[in-house]
Protein backbone atom coordinates (compact mmCIF):
# COMPACT_ATOMS: atom_id res chain seq x y z
CA UNK A 1 0.00 0.00 0.00
CA UNK A 2 1.19 3.51 -1.16
CA UNK A 3 1.21 6.53 1.48
CA UNK A 4 0.25 9.71 -0.43
CA UNK A 5 0.14 13.42 1.07
CA UNK A 6 -2.37 15.58 0.32
CA UNK A 7 -1.74 18.99 -0.69
CA UNK A 8 -4.51 21.70 -0.96
CA UNK A 9 -4.42 23.63 -4.31
CA UNK A 10 -5.98 26.64 -2.45
CA UNK A 11 -8.60 26.09 -5.48
CA UNK A 12 -12.01 25.52 -5.41
CA UNK A 13 -13.28 22.56 -8.42
CA UNK A 14 -16.06 22.39 -10.46
CA UNK A 15 -17.69 20.44 -8.05
CA UNK A 16 -17.60 23.18 -5.77
CA UNK A 17 -15.08 21.45 -3.30
CA UNK A 18 -11.47 22.74 -2.76
CA UNK A 19 -9.03 20.48 -4.72
CA UNK A 20 -6.78 18.03 -3.57
CA UNK A 21 -3.85 16.48 -4.81
CA UNK A 22 -2.14 13.34 -4.15
CA UNK A 23 1.80 13.33 -3.93
CA UNK A 24 4.48 10.50 -2.88
CA UNK A 25 6.96 12.82 -1.47
CA UNK A 26 9.38 10.29 -2.19
CA UNK A 27 8.80 10.85 -5.85
CA UNK A 28 8.75 14.30 -7.87
CA UNK A 29 6.37 17.16 -6.15
CA UNK A 30 5.14 19.38 -8.43
CA UNK A 31 6.57 22.67 -8.16
CA UNK A 32 5.58 26.81 -8.51
CA UNK A 33 6.57 25.81 -12.00
CA UNK A 34 3.49 23.56 -12.80
CA UNK A 35 1.55 26.54 -10.85
CA UNK A 36 2.63 29.31 -13.07
CA UNK A 37 2.62 26.99 -16.31
CA UNK A 38 -1.38 26.27 -15.61
CA UNK A 39 -1.99 30.14 -14.95
CA UNK A 40 0.11 30.89 -17.75
CA UNK A 41 -1.77 29.04 -20.74
CA UNK A 42 -4.37 31.12 -22.26
CA UNK A 43 -7.63 28.58 -22.36
CA UNK A 44 -10.81 29.67 -23.88
CA UNK A 45 -14.04 28.25 -22.75
CA UNK A 46 -14.89 25.33 -24.43
CA UNK A 47 -10.81 24.41 -25.21
CA UNK A 48 -9.70 20.71 -25.10
CA UNK A 49 -6.51 20.63 -23.57
CA UNK A 50 -3.47 17.90 -23.73
CA UNK A 51 -1.36 17.92 -20.81
CA UNK A 52 1.80 15.98 -21.67
CA UNK A 53 3.93 14.55 -18.69
CA UNK A 54 1.05 15.21 -16.10
CA UNK A 55 2.49 13.58 -12.84
CA UNK A 56 0.28 14.25 -10.15
CA UNK A 57 -1.80 16.08 -12.62
CA UNK A 58 -1.25 18.95 -10.97
CA UNK A 59 -1.79 20.92 -14.26
CA UNK A 60 -5.28 20.17 -15.66
CA UNK A 61 -6.89 20.20 -11.87
CA UNK A 62 -5.65 23.86 -11.96
CA UNK A 63 -6.55 23.93 -15.97
CA UNK A 64 -9.78 22.76 -14.66
CA UNK A 65 -10.42 25.16 -11.93
CA UNK A 66 -9.30 28.30 -13.25
CA UNK A 67 -11.22 28.15 -16.95
CA UNK A 68 -14.40 26.77 -18.76
CA UNK A 69 -11.69 24.45 -20.85
CA UNK A 70 -14.34 21.29 -21.85
CA UNK A 71 -12.27 18.67 -21.65
CA UNK A 72 -8.52 17.75 -20.31
CA UNK A 73 -6.12 14.84 -21.26
CA UNK A 74 -3.32 14.02 -19.31
CA UNK A 75 -0.92 11.89 -20.77
CA UNK A 76 1.69 10.13 -18.19
CA UNK A 77 3.60 6.94 -18.84
CA UNK A 78 5.06 6.06 -15.10
CA UNK A 79 2.52 3.04 -13.93
CA UNK A 80 2.55 4.21 -9.83
CA UNK A 81 2.15 8.00 -11.24
CA UNK A 82 -0.61 7.07 -13.41
CA UNK A 83 -2.34 5.44 -11.02
CA UNK A 84 -1.75 8.04 -8.55
CA UNK A 85 -3.41 10.75 -10.88
CA UNK A 86 -6.23 9.02 -11.40
CA UNK A 87 -6.82 8.69 -7.44
CA UNK A 88 -6.74 11.98 -7.65
CA UNK A 89 -9.46 12.63 -10.53
CA UNK A 90 -11.38 10.74 -8.64
CA UNK A 91 -10.98 12.07 -5.06
CA UNK A 92 -11.52 15.70 -6.82
CA UNK A 93 -14.55 14.29 -8.71
CA UNK A 94 -13.82 15.56 -11.96
CA UNK A 95 -13.24 12.44 -13.96
CA UNK A 96 -15.99 13.96 -16.14
CA UNK A 97 -13.57 16.17 -18.10
CA UNK A 98 -10.36 15.52 -16.47
CA UNK A 99 -9.00 11.84 -18.54
CA UNK A 100 -5.83 10.63 -17.19
CA UNK A 101 -4.30 8.50 -20.06
CA UNK A 102 -1.18 5.93 -19.49
CA UNK A 103 0.57 6.77 -22.68
CA UNK A 104 3.79 7.51 -23.61
CA UNK A 105 4.49 11.03 -25.34
CA UNK A 106 6.88 9.87 -28.08
CA UNK A 107 3.98 8.03 -29.86
CA UNK A 108 0.57 9.67 -28.04
CA UNK A 109 -1.63 10.77 -30.99
CA UNK A 110 -5.34 11.54 -29.05
CA UNK A 111 -8.26 10.45 -31.41
CA UNK A 112 -8.68 14.65 -32.06
CA UNK A 113 -6.62 16.71 -32.47
CA UNK A 114 -6.42 20.03 -29.24
CA UNK A 115 -7.12 23.37 -28.96
CA UNK A 116 -4.16 23.64 -26.37
CA UNK A 117 -1.13 21.36 -25.23
CA UNK A 118 0.40 21.90 -21.95
CA UNK A 119 3.85 20.67 -20.95
CA UNK A 120 6.17 20.62 -17.55
CA UNK A 121 8.96 18.67 -18.87
CA UNK A 122 11.92 16.74 -17.71
CA UNK A 123 14.51 19.53 -17.73
CA UNK A 124 17.89 18.47 -18.08
CA UNK A 125 19.49 17.11 -20.88
CA UNK A 126 21.01 13.40 -19.95
CA UNK A 127 24.71 14.57 -20.94
CA UNK A 128 24.68 16.86 -18.57
CA UNK A 129 24.67 16.57 -14.73
CA UNK A 130 24.28 13.85 -12.63
CA UNK A 131 21.43 11.37 -12.64
CA UNK A 132 19.05 10.91 -9.79
CA UNK A 133 19.56 7.50 -8.24
CA UNK A 134 15.30 7.30 -7.45
CA UNK A 135 14.15 6.92 -10.79
CA UNK A 136 11.22 8.28 -10.54
CA UNK A 137 13.14 11.60 -9.85
CA UNK A 138 15.10 10.82 -12.64
CA UNK A 139 12.25 10.78 -14.97
CA UNK A 140 10.68 13.75 -13.92
CA UNK A 141 14.00 15.88 -14.08
CA UNK A 142 15.81 14.42 -17.22
CA UNK A 143 15.49 13.78 -20.38
CA UNK A 144 14.99 9.94 -19.62
CA UNK A 145 12.14 8.78 -21.37
CA UNK A 146 11.14 11.82 -23.75
CA UNK A 147 13.32 15.13 -24.33
CA UNK A 148 12.70 18.64 -25.73
CA UNK A 149 12.52 17.05 -29.25
CA UNK A 150 10.02 14.45 -28.38
CA UNK A 151 7.88 17.31 -26.63
CA UNK A 152 7.39 19.32 -29.60
CA UNK A 153 6.97 16.70 -31.82
CA UNK A 154 4.28 15.55 -29.47
CA UNK A 155 2.51 19.26 -28.90
CA UNK A 156 2.73 19.44 -32.76
CA UNK A 157 1.21 15.93 -33.65
CA UNK A 158 -2.11 16.94 -31.16
CA UNK A 159 -2.70 20.60 -32.23
CA UNK A 160 -4.92 22.30 -34.38
CA UNK A 161 -3.21 24.50 -36.89
CA UNK A 162 -3.27 27.51 -34.83
CA UNK A 163 -3.93 25.87 -31.52
CA UNK A 164 -1.08 27.05 -28.59
CA UNK A 165 1.48 25.43 -27.19
CA UNK A 166 2.71 26.33 -23.44
CA UNK A 167 5.30 25.17 -21.85
CA UNK A 168 7.43 26.09 -19.06
CA UNK A 169 11.19 25.36 -18.96
CA UNK A 170 14.96 26.44 -17.90
CA UNK A 171 16.30 29.76 -19.64
CA UNK A 172 19.77 27.91 -20.74
CA UNK A 173 18.17 25.58 -23.01
CA UNK A 174 16.20 28.38 -24.83
CA UNK A 175 17.86 28.07 -27.98
CA UNK A 176 16.80 24.00 -28.48
CA UNK A 177 13.11 25.28 -27.32
CA UNK A 178 13.30 27.69 -30.50
CA UNK A 179 14.98 25.15 -32.69
CA UNK A 180 12.87 21.98 -32.14
CA UNK A 181 9.48 24.35 -31.64
CA UNK A 182 10.34 25.85 -35.69
CA UNK A 183 10.91 22.01 -36.54
CA UNK A 184 7.86 21.06 -35.18
CA UNK A 185 6.11 23.76 -37.09
CA UNK A 186 5.45 25.71 -33.71
CA UNK A 187 6.46 29.42 -34.13
CA UNK A 188 6.93 30.54 -30.10
CA UNK A 189 5.05 33.93 -30.09
CA UNK A 190 5.24 34.68 -26.15
CA UNK A 191 7.88 34.44 -23.83
CA UNK A 192 7.68 35.26 -20.04
CA UNK A 193 10.81 35.17 -17.78
CA UNK A 194 10.23 34.06 -14.24
CA UNK A 195 12.79 35.77 -11.67
CA UNK A 196 13.21 34.60 -8.33
CA UNK A 197 14.15 38.07 -7.96
CA UNK A 198 14.46 41.34 -10.29
CA UNK A 199 17.62 42.11 -10.54
CA UNK A 200 18.79 38.89 -10.79
CA UNK A 201 18.05 36.80 -14.46
CA UNK A 202 15.52 34.53 -15.05
CA UNK A 203 15.15 31.14 -13.43
CA UNK A 204 12.22 29.81 -15.96
CA UNK A 205 10.54 30.96 -19.11
CA UNK A 206 6.92 30.48 -19.54
CA UNK A 207 6.74 30.04 -23.61
CA UNK A 208 3.66 30.48 -25.81
CA UNK A 209 3.97 28.67 -29.45
CA UNK A 210 1.60 28.44 -32.08
CA UNK A 211 1.31 25.92 -34.47
CA UNK A 212 1.44 27.33 -37.73
CA UNK A 213 2.10 30.87 -36.74
CA UNK A 214 4.17 33.47 -38.09
CA UNK A 215 7.24 35.12 -36.64
CA UNK A 216 7.42 37.93 -34.12
CA UNK A 217 7.53 37.30 -30.47
CA UNK A 218 6.19 39.21 -27.76
CA UNK A 219 8.68 39.19 -25.09
CA UNK A 220 6.41 40.07 -21.56
CA UNK A 221 7.84 41.70 -18.61
CA UNK A 222 9.41 39.96 -15.37
CA UNK A 223 7.21 37.46 -13.29
CA UNK A 224 8.31 37.90 -10.18
CA UNK A 225 8.56 35.95 -7.47
CA UNK A 226 9.99 37.51 -4.53
CA UNK A 227 9.86 40.73 -3.20
CA UNK A 228 12.88 42.79 -1.64
CA UNK A 229 11.97 41.36 1.86
CA UNK A 230 11.81 37.44 0.77
CA UNK A 231 8.10 37.58 0.60
CA UNK A 232 5.85 36.07 -2.33
CA UNK A 233 4.84 39.53 -4.50
CA UNK A 234 1.74 40.97 -5.35
CA UNK A 235 1.01 38.97 -8.51
CA UNK A 236 2.57 35.67 -7.06
CA UNK A 237 0.06 36.17 -4.03
CA UNK A 238 -2.41 36.38 -7.10
CA UNK A 239 -1.79 33.40 -8.49
CA UNK A 240 -2.60 31.49 -5.83
CA UNK A 241 -5.30 32.83 -4.96
CA UNK A 242 -4.00 34.34 -1.72
CA UNK A 243 -5.20 38.45 -2.27
CA UNK A 244 -8.63 37.48 -2.80
CA UNK B 1 29.52 70.07 -48.06
CA UNK B 2 27.86 68.96 -46.10
CA UNK B 3 27.11 70.15 -42.08
CA UNK B 4 28.10 67.52 -39.39
CA UNK B 5 26.91 68.11 -36.05
CA UNK B 6 29.92 66.99 -33.02
CA UNK B 7 28.66 64.32 -30.11
CA UNK B 8 30.80 64.32 -27.46
CA UNK B 9 31.17 60.49 -25.96
CA UNK B 10 32.14 61.56 -22.39
CA UNK B 11 35.48 59.38 -23.22
CA UNK B 12 39.17 59.63 -23.09
CA UNK B 13 40.37 58.21 -26.41
CA UNK B 14 43.85 56.71 -26.82
CA UNK B 15 45.39 59.54 -27.80
CA UNK B 16 44.27 61.00 -24.45
CA UNK B 17 41.68 63.91 -25.84
CA UNK B 18 37.91 63.95 -25.48
CA UNK B 19 36.30 61.17 -28.01
CA UNK B 20 33.87 62.91 -30.04
CA UNK B 21 31.51 61.54 -33.15
CA UNK B 22 30.96 63.29 -36.52
CA UNK B 23 26.82 62.75 -37.01
CA UNK B 24 24.49 64.36 -39.41
CA UNK B 25 21.37 64.76 -37.76
CA UNK B 26 19.22 64.22 -40.80
CA UNK B 27 20.33 60.75 -40.90
CA UNK B 28 20.21 58.04 -38.81
CA UNK B 29 22.32 59.07 -35.47
CA UNK B 30 23.21 56.10 -33.07
CA UNK B 31 21.40 55.80 -30.11
CA UNK B 32 21.75 54.06 -26.47
CA UNK B 33 21.47 50.52 -28.44
CA UNK B 34 24.91 51.11 -29.76
CA UNK B 35 26.47 52.43 -26.82
CA UNK B 36 24.94 49.13 -25.02
CA UNK B 37 26.37 46.76 -27.19
CA UNK B 38 29.54 48.26 -27.18
CA UNK B 39 29.99 48.20 -23.65
CA UNK B 40 28.28 44.37 -23.82
CA UNK B 41 31.01 43.16 -25.85
CA UNK B 42 33.92 40.87 -24.12
CA UNK B 43 36.88 42.13 -26.27
CA UNK B 44 39.86 41.00 -24.35
CA UNK B 45 43.58 42.65 -25.03
CA UNK B 46 44.99 41.92 -28.28
CA UNK B 47 41.96 41.05 -29.71
CA UNK B 48 40.75 42.11 -33.54
CA UNK B 49 37.35 43.42 -33.92
CA UNK B 50 34.86 43.72 -36.65
CA UNK B 51 32.08 45.92 -37.05
CA UNK B 52 29.31 45.67 -39.49
CA UNK B 53 27.35 48.06 -40.64
CA UNK B 54 29.18 50.72 -38.47
CA UNK B 55 27.41 54.17 -39.21
CA UNK B 56 29.16 56.78 -37.69
CA UNK B 57 31.93 54.59 -36.44
CA UNK B 58 30.73 55.06 -32.76
CA UNK B 59 31.21 51.32 -31.35
CA UNK B 60 34.69 51.35 -32.62
CA UNK B 61 35.34 54.77 -30.89
CA UNK B 62 33.93 53.13 -27.73
CA UNK B 63 35.82 49.75 -28.20
CA UNK B 64 39.10 51.32 -28.44
CA UNK B 65 38.56 53.60 -25.35
CA UNK B 66 37.54 50.99 -23.53
CA UNK B 67 39.35 47.83 -24.44
CA UNK B 68 42.46 47.04 -25.18
CA UNK B 69 41.90 45.79 -28.93
CA UNK B 70 44.37 45.66 -31.58
CA UNK B 71 42.74 46.32 -33.98
CA UNK B 72 39.03 47.49 -35.40
CA UNK B 73 37.94 47.02 -39.25
CA UNK B 74 34.55 48.63 -39.47
CA UNK B 75 32.56 48.32 -42.08
CA UNK B 76 30.00 50.61 -43.90
CA UNK B 77 28.59 50.51 -47.53
CA UNK B 78 26.92 54.08 -47.99
CA UNK B 79 29.53 56.50 -49.50
CA UNK B 80 28.33 59.72 -47.99
CA UNK B 81 28.14 57.83 -44.15
CA UNK B 82 31.48 55.92 -44.73
CA UNK B 83 33.09 59.41 -46.09
CA UNK B 84 32.14 60.91 -42.24
CA UNK B 85 33.09 57.65 -40.14
CA UNK B 86 36.62 58.23 -41.67
CA UNK B 87 36.75 61.91 -40.85
CA UNK B 88 35.54 61.03 -37.44
CA UNK B 89 38.63 58.72 -37.05
CA UNK B 90 41.04 60.64 -38.12
CA UNK B 91 39.71 63.64 -35.96
CA UNK B 92 40.40 61.06 -33.50
CA UNK B 93 43.78 60.69 -34.36
CA UNK B 94 42.44 56.68 -34.20
CA UNK B 95 43.81 55.80 -38.01
CA UNK B 96 46.32 53.49 -36.50
CA UNK B 97 43.94 50.98 -34.29
CA UNK B 98 40.40 51.56 -36.72
CA UNK B 99 39.88 51.18 -40.17
CA UNK B 100 36.72 52.17 -41.44
CA UNK B 101 36.22 49.94 -44.95
CA UNK B 102 33.57 50.29 -47.60
CA UNK B 103 32.04 47.32 -48.13
CA UNK B 104 28.83 45.32 -47.96
CA UNK B 105 28.44 42.86 -45.58
CA UNK B 106 26.63 40.25 -47.76
CA UNK B 107 30.37 39.67 -49.29
CA UNK B 108 32.65 41.12 -47.26
CA UNK B 109 35.70 38.99 -46.02
CA UNK B 110 38.81 40.36 -43.90
CA UNK B 111 42.35 39.04 -44.84
CA UNK B 112 42.49 37.50 -41.49
CA UNK B 113 39.96 36.01 -39.34
CA UNK B 114 39.10 38.00 -36.31
CA UNK B 115 38.72 37.31 -32.71
CA UNK B 116 35.15 39.30 -32.46
CA UNK B 117 32.55 40.87 -34.39
CA UNK B 118 30.22 43.18 -33.53
CA UNK B 119 26.95 44.90 -35.21
CA UNK B 120 23.87 46.98 -34.26
CA UNK B 121 22.14 46.14 -37.38
CA UNK B 122 18.64 47.50 -39.16
CA UNK B 123 15.91 46.11 -37.07
CA UNK B 124 13.03 45.62 -38.82
CA UNK B 125 12.19 43.32 -41.64
CA UNK B 126 11.32 44.96 -45.20
CA UNK B 127 7.74 43.58 -44.77
CA UNK B 128 6.95 45.29 -41.94
CA UNK B 129 5.99 48.51 -41.33
CA UNK B 130 6.78 51.90 -43.57
CA UNK B 131 9.77 52.87 -44.58
CA UNK B 132 11.05 55.91 -44.39
CA UNK B 133 11.39 58.29 -47.28
CA UNK B 134 14.63 59.71 -46.24
CA UNK B 135 17.00 57.16 -47.67
CA UNK B 136 19.37 57.57 -44.96
CA UNK B 137 17.43 56.43 -42.17
CA UNK B 138 15.65 53.61 -44.21
CA UNK B 139 18.55 51.49 -44.50
CA UNK B 140 19.30 52.36 -41.01
CA UNK B 141 16.12 51.08 -39.33
CA UNK B 142 15.27 48.57 -42.07
CA UNK B 143 16.58 45.37 -43.60
CA UNK B 144 17.24 47.50 -46.99
CA UNK B 145 20.99 46.51 -47.84
CA UNK B 146 21.10 43.60 -45.49
CA UNK B 147 18.92 41.62 -43.63
CA UNK B 148 19.34 39.33 -40.40
CA UNK B 149 20.87 36.31 -42.37
CA UNK B 150 23.39 38.44 -44.10
CA UNK B 151 24.39 39.84 -40.38
CA UNK B 152 25.20 35.90 -38.99
CA UNK B 153 26.20 34.67 -42.36
CA UNK B 154 29.30 37.60 -42.30
CA UNK B 155 30.03 37.04 -38.58
CA UNK B 156 30.68 33.36 -38.88
CA UNK B 157 32.69 33.63 -42.29
CA UNK B 158 34.96 36.17 -40.11
CA UNK B 159 35.12 34.93 -37.09
CA UNK B 160 37.75 32.25 -35.94
CA UNK B 161 36.57 29.08 -34.54
CA UNK B 162 35.95 30.50 -30.78
CA UNK B 163 35.12 33.72 -31.66
CA UNK B 164 32.52 36.23 -30.22
CA UNK B 165 30.18 37.79 -31.93
CA UNK B 166 28.00 40.60 -30.20
CA UNK B 167 24.87 41.90 -31.28
CA UNK B 168 22.10 43.98 -30.23
CA UNK B 169 18.91 43.82 -31.51
CA UNK B 170 14.58 43.42 -30.96
CA UNK B 171 12.91 40.85 -28.50
CA UNK B 172 10.23 40.05 -31.56
CA UNK B 173 13.02 38.88 -33.71
CA UNK B 174 14.36 36.78 -31.01
CA UNK B 175 13.50 33.10 -32.97
CA UNK B 176 14.86 34.57 -35.61
CA UNK B 177 18.34 35.39 -34.30
CA UNK B 178 18.58 31.92 -32.90
CA UNK B 179 17.89 30.25 -36.45
CA UNK B 180 20.25 32.43 -38.22
CA UNK B 181 22.82 32.20 -35.65
CA UNK B 182 22.74 28.52 -35.38
CA UNK B 183 22.38 28.22 -39.04
CA UNK B 184 25.61 30.01 -39.47
CA UNK B 185 27.41 27.66 -36.61
CA UNK B 186 27.40 30.21 -33.87
CA UNK B 187 25.77 29.39 -30.46
CA UNK B 188 23.89 31.79 -28.70
CA UNK B 189 25.91 32.21 -25.41
CA UNK B 190 24.57 34.84 -23.46
CA UNK B 191 21.81 37.12 -23.52
CA UNK B 192 20.77 40.45 -22.01
CA UNK B 193 17.56 42.01 -21.94
CA UNK B 194 17.46 45.90 -21.94
CA UNK B 195 14.80 47.27 -20.03
CA UNK B 196 13.14 51.15 -20.10
CA UNK B 197 11.75 50.61 -16.71
CA UNK B 198 12.31 46.98 -14.61
CA UNK B 199 8.25 46.17 -14.72
CA UNK B 200 8.07 46.25 -18.56
CA UNK B 201 9.37 43.75 -21.09
CA UNK B 202 12.44 44.24 -22.42
CA UNK B 203 13.23 47.24 -25.56
CA UNK B 204 16.31 45.58 -26.48
CA UNK B 205 18.20 41.94 -26.86
CA UNK B 206 22.18 41.67 -26.07
CA UNK B 207 23.46 38.99 -27.20
CA UNK B 208 26.82 37.04 -27.55
CA UNK B 209 27.12 33.94 -29.43
CA UNK B 210 29.93 31.48 -30.06
CA UNK B 211 31.25 30.45 -33.25
CA UNK B 212 31.30 26.58 -33.13
CA UNK B 213 29.81 27.15 -29.78
CA UNK B 214 28.14 24.39 -27.63
CA UNK B 215 24.21 24.39 -26.28
CA UNK B 216 24.01 26.54 -23.05
CA UNK B 217 22.44 30.08 -22.74
CA UNK B 218 23.03 32.26 -19.93
CA UNK B 219 20.48 34.00 -19.58
CA UNK B 220 21.64 37.58 -18.08
CA UNK B 221 19.82 39.81 -15.34
CA UNK B 222 17.42 42.93 -16.92
CA UNK B 223 19.70 46.22 -17.85
CA UNK B 224 17.18 48.79 -16.62
CA UNK B 225 17.67 52.14 -18.23
CA UNK B 226 15.26 54.49 -16.24
CA UNK B 227 14.39 53.96 -11.92
CA UNK B 228 11.24 54.90 -10.87
CA UNK B 229 12.10 58.52 -11.19
CA UNK B 230 12.33 58.74 -14.88
CA UNK B 231 16.10 59.02 -14.36
CA UNK B 232 18.96 57.43 -15.99
CA UNK B 233 20.05 54.10 -13.57
CA UNK B 234 23.51 53.41 -12.01
CA UNK B 235 24.24 50.91 -14.60
CA UNK B 236 23.91 53.03 -17.13
CA UNK B 237 25.52 56.14 -15.80
CA UNK B 238 28.54 53.83 -14.96
CA UNK B 239 28.31 52.67 -18.67
CA UNK B 240 28.22 56.40 -19.33
CA UNK B 241 30.87 57.28 -17.38
CA UNK B 242 29.08 59.44 -15.18
CA UNK B 243 29.92 58.13 -11.65
CA UNK B 244 32.97 58.27 -12.33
Amino acid sequence: MIEYRLDDLELIGRNGKPLRIKQNPKWFCFGIDAVLLANFARVKPGDTVLDMCTGSGVIPAIISAKTKAKHIDAVEIQDDIYNMAVETAKMNESTDYISIIKSDIKTYKGDKLYNCVTCNPPYKEISGGTISDNNHLAIARNEVLCNLKDVCQCASRNLKFGGLFFMVHRPERLCDIVSFMRESNIEPKRIRPVHSYGDKGPVMLLIEGRKGGNPKLIFENPLVIYNENGDYTDEINNIYGRNA
